[in-house]
């Protein structure tokens, strides 16, 4: 083990993604925390509002303004839209890598972004030089990335539920590809707000978001990447009554080609050699507490008897491979660390 | 109002539709409890069971061997695949109706049934005269029938949810037509099982059945029947923690001729008569705890823009509309009571 | 019944107790629901808000300052504390009666109530009339009563649980009374705070208000009242992951006088004619969702072997008995209709 | 690090005991896990009945009648009460240690043992030399003991909130200590049961137990012990719908030494060398959520002001300081391993 440490900073750490970066970063042997900043909170000892972080974090929540961000080497952004962009800029002339786990450099189609996230794009050509952090997509491009849009996690689930497929050109795009996914109410952020109280939201469900979630054109944008072909594509979110976890059940068509294959072999192959990624015995199911709090995501494959269709079942905990462990993922491998580093967390079961 | 009471009995009264059916007749000013039973509980005070019924419900359980259910106007079965069959020819030989919530009297076709339910059908010349117990499809027929199938849970949300489209042909069924469903805990009924506890099933969510699902072969038939022709169906069930609440998302690819009508008004029409079933206004979402509790079933429409297909968001309370409640509905309209008699409960929200 | 129907006013309508009349009003068959507040929301119908409203509510949501209460028989405060008692005086003058849900006139010393609800009571003249309005204690005055103090929550478990006890005597008071309470969220009502969001409150428990709770006070008149002597009373609340359903665990000392009588035997006795007061059998506990949605409050007895200590176990449904019901509980005794009028629903299990 | 590995069996892996001592000793550094037993599930793979543990745990339940557990240096027992008994004698003939999760080695008092669990004890003899594992308490026998009987869940909230006030002699004895519990529901362990099933536990709580719950003598002999006085206890436990988590509510009665002293700061010292043991700031109260999957017990201490009373609210996981991270705790000291070797985990927030 490599002794030396780098210096993290994080933007915003009063949200879930931000909690959930310092639950990961504070046992990583590898970082000094040596920042985190929040306007409302400044002045306010992280373990004062994170009880579970009583001995473990030592930081104080100081103010933006004042934070020496610029000491870091690498700074996360735990932020809404948009915070991101206007800081990178000099963050990296100060020689600071850049994770964002919202939305600002996920699109490269600057007019795409701006349609859905209502705010012009500041900083497009470092948009340009930014990675989608899928570290079983693009590991190569995220070893040399100084800016890494860390994914959504609805797109995490259905991209990585998908690429065996995209890669061998193994569905027929004549019909659209369906994904209906259900997300705990975590991933509706620590929001002050009626909807997501727990007398609203427990022991209740709901689609919501059917005519037209942000994460539609991100995976969208991926998915014609990788399929190299325009296609169509359905997504459906819900809210589940549950903290944390993701589960999308995929519908696709499967090509001709497909039908001579065997797919779970072809799953198991593609996905041997990643640690986050397990692809399950033939004839099983997950569920997500399988992965409850760890950086792991399971895939399943089921045939639909007689219709030439395949479901993909993925499971992940959103808050994790769904964003903060994948941030952390993603930083490993940026800065030449074991990539498991810091993420070697069993999974909470029960 | 008709004060003359019906003398009713139910057979397996220790699970949750049995309770079920006791919650809504307890109060049914048109109903006598004449009897309850089970096998297991015998002797015992139905409210020392299930305190909710303290001073509404002073029946106990009686012996099945024992029950004088032939002096009854109408049965329950709220027991296991195969019993209702095995009573059936005897209640209506002493002139008593049967409605039955397991799926003895569900599939007109033996073969189908003797498949999925691994047992042999003991009364096929019965089940030809039952009638599938959906008053919104079959009301002229329940009038009249004395046995009633009760739908399964899952297929009344489906098919209520597709009926408008298959009456008027506006599905294209080169596609499969998909149902994503989602359940409460509560349908998989009170027996004692590991993977149903609190401590696993809360906090999580899975799919299952995708292998095969006996709900599926429910639904196809019906469908196939409603749609006059053969089609594809691709059914995936999965388990929420929840008590009580079903949600299904439905996905059909129109018809040439659909798109030129305006679907929504489309299903306002079909169901404006229908004091169960509640199309909800053009661009929102049902929630199932709008009808936690209650015999009401909610609708909504969503078209996928460009891509030619609708998405069908419907809720219902599994063990109401989609069990007890639909069972008592069937019970009004056999006995000529308003259909709505005992039926009058406002969801429990929040 | 009589088929006169009263007007019905309910200022503050988008809470949970708000919500919660509403769903006992509906179908309350000698009310006219004539008109429903709310600042913010005016205009929008109170089934938008409430979809588990649809077809039984067609009320709009009305401005406070245009809504024309001074022609109702009645109204319902559900409001905060302070709103009620600036208008009751107009109300009264007009001959309207008034039922507040929140604090205004549940307690009679004004200082007491200035000092916990920091503000100053603007109407102590019309306090000095109201009635404290738990019916099982004070029905003879609630008859006649133009204002009822509706009880909180708590303390209508906690003085329900000893009134038997105190009403004859047989408390030991050279101790404290210990009540150790528990409630489901709602109970903290239906404002966006980031305490009581689902991904907080959910899966996790806690103590509050250790250092000083407003029931507190509420409850230690009464008991002070009816005791007739100085007490001390030590309450702890807690606020635990359930949507709906409260549970109060009580340990008082005996007198001498109490260990050679069959309390059991007394508290039946001393309910034997109340409806809504159930004491249980000796030897059972009761669980919350035994009175979920209902009317109802259930009692348990045990005597702590050799201590001299009895523990009383009482739990409601925090927004009704707690809350909504006993409100239109005492509106009943008001108006003079049977007091189970409207309150006639089966607790919902599971 | 040491980078000796044990050897370590576990008797019992199927319950929820078993899987958490799995989840904490397969990453621990010391650990090598050389058996796990399962009389039904002999053959099966665990990471087939524990998803979580894929990748993790490659070890197969074996048949306890085959398992060479004579090969290990420690074996924990995660099985009913009776079982560890029956086998210690052999192990410790063996040389092996044991660590019992059930209450075979707890109550040193053999007949009360006997009334309360219902069978003889079968090694009275190496009862007496066992030691009961709290090692804030009891560390200086643990490192020598071969037995350990692993605390109740219950025990662990209740002793260790007291215990500073039991060294000091600062309760007044003549009224009794009153322990109000809360647990998780996975305290009632992983049987098939219809009353912990998802559709029963959730949205409801209920006291029970409180005719007699077999942790009260365990729980009294232990205060006797550090009183070493008589002395009176209430104990009553409730059930609440979570997962995980456990808090007691701690009413005593202050001695008159007590008024005069800072018990903030007596509380504070006494736990200032225990990593596991955190005495919040005053004010402020823990939510059981702080500890979710981590070895961790806060404490929070309240006066009632005038009564002379103090309330202590102690929180834990059930599962960890509750079982399995306290028994890994006592291996730890037992091995001479530093005491959190393998339990810096984090907890689970949100």
């Amino acid at each position: 083990m490599d002794n030396k440490k780098i210096k993290v900073g994080i933007v915003g750490g009063t949200g879930y993604t931000g909690v959930e970066l310092l639950r990961l970063l504070a046992l990583h042997p590898q970082v000094e925390l040596a920042a985190i900043t929040s306007r409302g909170d400044a002045g306010l000892p992280v373990a004062d509002m994170f009880p579970s972080l009583r001995g473990l974090v030592n930081l104080v929540f100081t103010d933006p303004a004042t934070a020496n961000l610029n000491a870091c080497d690498v700074v996360f952004f735990a932020t809404p839209h948009g915070v991101a962009m206007s800081q990178t800029p000099a963050l990296l002339a100060a020689g600071v890598k850049v994770i964002d786990l919202a939305a600002d450099f996920r699109l490269q189609d600057v007019a795409i972004f701006e349609k859905w996230y209502k705010m012009p794009h500041s900083c497009a050509d470092i948009l340009k030089g930014a990675v989608y952090g899928i570290p079983e997509l693009y590991r190569e491009q995220i070893k040399h990335a100084k800016v890494i849009g860390n994914p959504g996690c609805y797109p995490t689930t259905v991209l990585l539920g998908l690429v065996p497929l995209l890669e061998q050109g193994l569905i027929d795009f004549s019909v659209p590809i369906i994904a209906d996914s259900k997300s705990g109410v975590s991933g509706a952020g620590r929001k002050a707000e009626v909807a997501t109280l727990f007398a609203e939201a427990s022991d209740n469900m709901k689609a919501y978001g059917v005519a037209g979630h942000r994460h539609h054109p991100e995976i969208h944008a991926q998915l014609t990447q990788l399929a190299k072909t325009n296609l169509e594509f359905i997504f459906v979110p819900h809210l589940v009554p549950m903290i944390r976890g993701m589960l999308s059940t995929i519908y696709v068509k499967l090509s001709a080609k497909a039908n001579s294959l065997d797919l779970q072999a072809l799953f198991e192959k593609r996905y041997a050699n990643e640690q986050f990624v397990d692809v399950l015995p033939a004839g099983t199911l997950p569920e997500t507490r399988s992965v409850r709090g760890a950086n792991q995501l399971r895939i399943a494959l089921h045939k639909q008897a007689d219709t030439g269709y395949l479901t993909i079942v993925v499971v992940q905990d959103n808050l994790v491979k769904g964003a903060a462990g994948q941030a952390v993922q993603n930083m490993n491998i940026m800065f030449g660390f074991a990539e498991n580093t810091g993420l070697q967390v069993v999974p909470l079961l029960p």
